[in-house]
């Protein structure tokens, strides 16, 4: 594991980005495939190409609600003249063993139902009497209020050429092509598909579980009265919305006061339900920073890869992170500052691309453009750190919300975007191009 | 009810596609409001306005890790020149009832915890010798492995002006402000702003019930084996997923028979849990078109705006349609036909806005570009009906994938968008622009 060779890095060097975010990339592996239900896999990416096993329709079958018939026995029919023909019987859609249509005779046949033998092509209802001896009709009356519609005689007012409203077998897809590819994200039409050609469960990555906990001996529970000194948990809540968003299974533990111990043991319990791990809060350089306390040790000689590594990014919010494995089986962990704003940034920018990971997703970030910036004042930014603005982007424009201050978490509720300013600008004024991430 | 007022129309006049929706969206009511947890109203639309009820920060916090001083006793502090200081104690944060800093003295400040009284400015620990009598620090140690580091002198290197490195009560909001306001769909940033300002519940628009059902004696569950004359039940699961992508909570009903009783009592049945109905199949003019049979008489003379009117649309696929309301509660239903394509197709026209208006969303429908039309050969449409084909798109240009076939729903899983061909074209060129939907 990546985070292992940099255990013994120097803890004051500064990270970019983009180098911690290749770190989490590249240890974190795409989970293992199962085998779902269709509606079960939902969203999920399929690791198997799926073959046609039998072509469809799988059989010859009729388009339209009307008869079957031969096409000689309907050559020059008009309304003036029309054609008479026997109806010898219902064709229902499902019907394994159709009646025989010989000459001078007809089916009742229904949309979908399959042709049946002797038949050469299909006339609509409303090209007939519908059996009833007079003009053209608009359509057949129900089978269980006029049983006798199955029997009779029938006039045909136009002829019809061989196969017409017939769809052949084969005719959308044929034994043997490739119905998906791997790699296809399973939407509607997709799960449409497979079930078309029998497939009722397949094979996908399954939708990665992640376990969502903030820490903070400050942080009760939304709904309940503060203390002095006190504030609302609010991370567990946004970051397991967040996690789900992105495509993932949430579960959000409470917030876990600032005790290594406890936090340890609670990490402990989660493993069993968790594929990624996130923390909140208890990263940066105090006393009481219990994530960095209890996971900076947790990594054992004898099993390679684990541990959390804390550092320091070039970025603003955001700037302590941890990552790194926990536990027998080495699960991921993303550790986020404890400040609302700086933690959702920091999962737009490094937990969600993670999920997406996890899940094999082809496109595991999201969807960047240019704008233009509009704003009264030059925005202000550290030199030597790439900076993520709150912002509204619409019409190749973008305007901040909000100042720059990491708490200003009802401005983060107003932005669809965030805004990058680079490391190396300390200012950009209003009208300079800027790259923008859409939050969609 | 508008589809009552219709009940007694004339049934083979041609219904616009735009007449049919407008019909669907003025029938289909938002949803009552409901109190939800917060998790459980993500991306629900909140029906209320929510003010901040406490100010964000409840109290002035210090933003860093460092130490609360009085700021005369830090002025022209250097490296050279340190400010020493008595430590009087740490402040964590969470903190109820903080040590009190006076002349002289500082305490260890934790970032989030309370400004202690007294203190009138926050140095951070980077700023000072972290109390271990040598150089600068870079953090400090953990309050459980060195609890002597909250007690002692603290060499400070640098001066601060007033409140530096804290974050004053209400700077984030305050209040009395509107936090969210009625209509806010809730994402992620929004539930942590209600969490935030300390709501555990939120008075919402739920989730709308979709109960879905194919029907058709032809249909096989997947998995199973075909006899002759049958397939794979496909629409059940493209369109139930589909519920889910637009929002809803998707109850697939395996297929019915089509036999008008047993339909009948299956959406009696299912009423119980349906905020709307979907079926699939039996709307035309077959002799056993069962869902026809089955919900043309629904309508109680005795109940105002109950039954389901079948009528034509002048589109293609999906011409035969049904819409309506069922039961005593007027649960609305929508009927589409059965072959996938149509039904696909019609669940994107017509059910999905009907989905998203139960919610509440402001923005019901999917969004349409314009785009260049790439294809070998014209396409053509019958006059008189608007037409959608399926497409991809990129960058301003959509390609047709598959033909216009209604049964192509190999074709469908590649497509990404749906390519509108109007009512008075019958053919299309290459080169020309179209509107398409986008199915995103």
């Amino acid at each position: 594991m990546s985070s292992a060779a940099h255990h013994t890095a120097d803890p004051d060097r500064l990270w970019s980005v983009d180098e911690h975010l290749e770190d989490v990339l590249t240890t974190v592996r795409p989970l293992e495939p199962i085998e779902l239900q269709l509606l079960d896999a939902q969203g999920c990416v399929l690791v198997e190409d799926v073959m046609v096993p039998l072509s469809l329709p799988p059989f010859d079958n009729s388009s339209m609600d009307g008869y079957a018939v031969r096409v000689a026995d309907v050559a020059g029919a008009s309304e003036e003249f029309p054609a008479s023909l026997e109806v010898v019987g219902d064709v229902a859609a499902g019907a394994a063993d159709p009646v025989r249509v010989g000459p001078g005779q007809a089916a009742r046949i229904m949309t979908g139902a399959p042709l049946p033998p002797g038949a050469e092509t299909v006339v609509p209802v409303e090209w007939t009497d519908g059996g009833l001896g007079e003009g053209p009709v608009s359509g057949m009356r129900a089978r269980s209020l006029a049983p006798e519609g199955a029997t009779g005689q029938v006039r045909v007012h136009r002829p019809a050429e061989a196969r017409a409203h017939v769809r052949a077998s084969g005719s959308d897809v044929q034994a043997g092509d490739l119905a998906l590819k791997a790699g296809t994200v399973l939407g509607p039409p997709q799960l449409g598909l497979l079930a078309a050609i029998g497939r009722g469960t397949v094979r996908v990555r399954p939708r990665p579980r992640v376990v969502v906990l903030s820490t903070g001996s400050e942080l009760v529970q939304p709904g309940e009265q503060l203390a002095g000194g006190q504030i609302h948990d609010s991370n567990s809540f946004a970051l397991t919305a967040a996690a789900r968003d992105a495509g993932a299974i949430g579960y959000r533990v409470g917030a876990v006061a600032d005790d290594a111990d406890t936090l340890r043991s609670t990490i402990e319990d989660q493993l069993v339900r968790a594929d990624l791990l996130v923390t909140t809060g208890g990263v940066s350089v105090g006393a009481y920073d219990v994530v960095k306390e209890a996971l900076s040790h947790v990594g054992d000689e004898d099993e390679p890869g684990g541990g959390v590594e804390f550092r320091k990014l070039a970025m603003q919010p955001g700037k302590p992170q941890g990552f790194g494995t926990v536990g027998p089986d080495h699960i991921p962990l993303l550790a986020l500052p404890g400040n609302p704003v700086s933690s959702y940034v920091s999962f737009e920018l490094f937990v969600r691309p993670a999920i997406r990971t996890l899940m094999g997703l082809p496109d595991v970030h999201r969807p960047t453009t240019r704008a233009k910036l509009v704003c009264d004042k030059a925005l202000t930014s550290p030199r030597g750190r790439r900076q993520f603005l709150r912002g509204t982007y619409r019409d190749g424009e973008v305007r901040p919300v909000g100042g720059s201050g990491s708490h200003l978490v009802a401005a983060l509720a107003q932005a669809d975007s965030l805004i990058v300013v680079p490391e190396d600008a300390e200012s950009v004024e209003s009208g300079t191009e800027v790259e923008v991430v859409l939050l969609g």
